[in-house]
């Protein structure tokens, strides 16, 4: 007798159903900003990044010491030294205005510029200075030995970054390195977030019984910035169809947001006022209803004029837990990546598990467990409480997976938890 | 005859000698600020938070059902339903005006508040209303089954988070559920960025052959953002006495900034020009000269007026190293928190080394290694390379440090890898 709310889909047909409909390339393509390197760390690159000319362009002493033909210091030790003429010292940031020929050596600081004929850098601690024009060399070295040649860092036409990369601080030093200061790179996607529920007020309000202040805004708000995005707020609508209607046709008009998302409105009627709303809106209007992830599973996706609309549900762990599943991957999808980036995620970390954790199959199960360490070994105590209470996100450490097909997961046993 | 530059100390004597002669209490009791949650993820807060009140602060219904007394479905089943009088519908965010006794019952959606007397909620699917006052009831139920307590989420006066702690999605979730919209938390510390060295030039300008744009200045900066702080930059200074004091004076004064790095200066002359300077500027002056790490030796510590300062190496993957060992941390203790926080750092992965990996004991190692996957197994392949390539950090996933008593890795083993 118990009647199924919805036919449930698996996160890969969500997936599938977001690029099946999305066209990504004509929003990505739209969605390009230059900006100066010092404010691009994170952002993604959406151009590809070639050497304009070599790094360091000359050859560059990497140690304090002498520049030298290197065979001049064949066979020389302690015993039996070799002897140079020394021709003079060079300057940093400058290019030497002599030569270095057999026989012969130019001081020299670590950074600096060997002159035309020297092709190594005998160490300061291996000489000895002798008199003004004298100097004597204990030990061989190999050509080019502590010397960055002048295309050994980067080579004229050699691509260095890709489109699509997410920009590290190492990569914006290789980009003050070839001069490029100012970069393509993807906007941010902008991405709204609706309150529904009429027992929702605004967090700065004060609640009469029965009335509970909006979690979901600020908690969605956060995640979207984290992942990358820009969150739009749009406060808290009752649950009405045309004021939901016109809320998002307005955020879509006028804030110009890629996206949008819809929590909360968990019960049937304010589930089948968003449905309405979502498939009046245009199409292909609403594509999914019901995920088989727990929590979460009344989630709803739509799109419409090429912007997925996500109607989460209102328990803020079951929203958490469906904003990491689709909506994560979609803010890097929206600035050219790929979904299937490796180990560029979150940090994971191995723990055993303190107790047996039940799971039903037919369904993913996100856990919520709390790390510690004890003995140099970390532990995943499973955080028990239903997917209303926020608290439980607030103790817990990270989540663990356990597949479709698993019906549970036995203490002591190797988890990977998903870290916060 | 080879002369050591300098006496070098290990890493845990320079964050000992941090420790024992920072007065980072003073610090941080001066750098807290009121912001609002919307603007706080992953800031550092500078208060206890208690709960003011319950969350949600009345019963409250997680499905969409009749509320009841659960003594009314004790024995119910299919062929033996219970019947219940309907006395009414319960509104969202309004306490109901009726209360339930035995034998009654009112519909109720997903977020309302029960009634008084009710103390469950039957789910729709196991109901059938029979007219407009009667409920045919199929299942039993527990006491509180499909209700969030008032109390569930929060008690009054239960601490919720603590000082010190990094605020993310859900902890910003919680203080809006608690009306808390404005915390105290602590200022990011800014660190100001000093290039030297006579050889570089502006990242915007073209270098004349011998010349190196400056690439320190732009990766310690989105280092220095990354790990949570605001980078000032200071430009680049030319290796003179005079001209060093005179900006760390300044950058100090009006800056009003934390720290100072001051990267480059490789070669011993400017190495002595910052030595003397560091030592000029106030008590104790310099510290440390010189660290047992590779890359990255030449590294000098000097506190001054309360104030770190680090002389980096100007090798741009010495200084990157450095900067993790010691910045990245100073960053943290700087807002209130501990060196030690354990799994709440980067992103390790394990990894199979792909060839041998010497290094010489009596220092830490640290080793640019390329990241791929294979066969569903992660490789880390050695980068090899001189410290001042910016190309070879740019390549490399992450590091691998080989501990001070260990001679080499061998090829086939596990290693973690802290990914950039």
């Amino acid at each position: 007798m118990t009647k199924p709310l919805f036919k449930v889909s698996t996160p890969q047909e969500v997936i599938m159903m977001l690029k099946d409909n999305l066209n990504l390339e004509e929003i990505v393509r739209s969605n390009i900003e230059v900006v100066n390197i010092k404010t691009a760390l994170h952002r993604i690159l959406a151009e590809k990044i070639f050497a304009s000319s070599n790094l360091p362009g000359f050859n560059r002493s990497t140690m304090d010491g002498y520049a030298i033909r290197a065979e001049d210091s064949f066979g020389a030790n302690e015993s039996l030294p070799s002897y140079l003429k020394i021709m003079g010292e060079i300057k940093m940031g400058v290019r030497p205005d002599f030569k270095i020929k057999l026989g012969e050596a130019a001081k020299i600081s670590t950074g600096g510029m060997l002159p035309e004929g020297a092709n190594a850098v005998m160490m300061l601690e291996y000489t000895e200075q002798i008199d003004d024009s004298v100097l004597e060399v204990r030990k061989p070295i190999s050509p080019w030995e502590n010397v960055v040649r002048e295309d050994e860092d980067l080579k004229t036409g050699e691509i260095i970054l890709g489109k699509g990369h997410r920009l590290r601080p190492q990569d914006i030093g290789v980009l003050a390195g070839i001069g490029k200061t100012n970069i393509k790179i993807y906007r941010k996607p902008k991405i709204a977030i609706i309150s529904t529920g009429n027992e929702i007020i605004p967090a700065e309000e004060k609640p009469l019984i029965g009335q509970v202040r909006d979690i979901n805004s600020y908690t969605l708000g956060a995640c979207i910035e984290e992942a990358g995005g820009i969150p739009v707020y749009r406060g808290i609508v009752k649950d009405e169809i045309n004021l939901l209607e016109q809320n998002i046709r307005e955020t879509i008009k006028k804030d110009k947001v890629e996206a949008v998302i819809i929590s909360g409105g968990s019960s049937v009627g304010a589930r089948d006022i968003t449905l309405e709303v979502l498939n009046k809106l245009g199409k292909p209007g609403v594509l999914i209803h019901g995920v088989s992830v727990k929590p979460g599973k009344p989630t709803i996706l739509a799109i419409v004029d090429n912007r997925p609309i996500f109607g989460l549900p209102g328990h803020p762990v079951s929203a958490m837990v469906i904003f990491d599943l689709f909506l994560r991957p979609l803010i890097s999808w929206l600035q050219g990546r790929d979904y299937n980036y490796n180990f560029d995620s979150r940090k994971e970390l191995e723990a055993e598990l303190t107790c047996n954790v039940l799971s039903d199959s037919g369904r993913e199960d996100y856990i919520r467990v709390f790390v510690y360490e004890k003995d140099k070994k970390f532990y995943a105590e499973p955080i028990l409480g239903k997917s209303g209470l926020i608290s439980t996100m607030v103790r817990a450490s990270g989540l663990i997976k356990i597949g479709v097909n698993i019906e549970g997961l036995e203490k002591g046993r190797k988890v990977m938890v998903k870290l916060f």
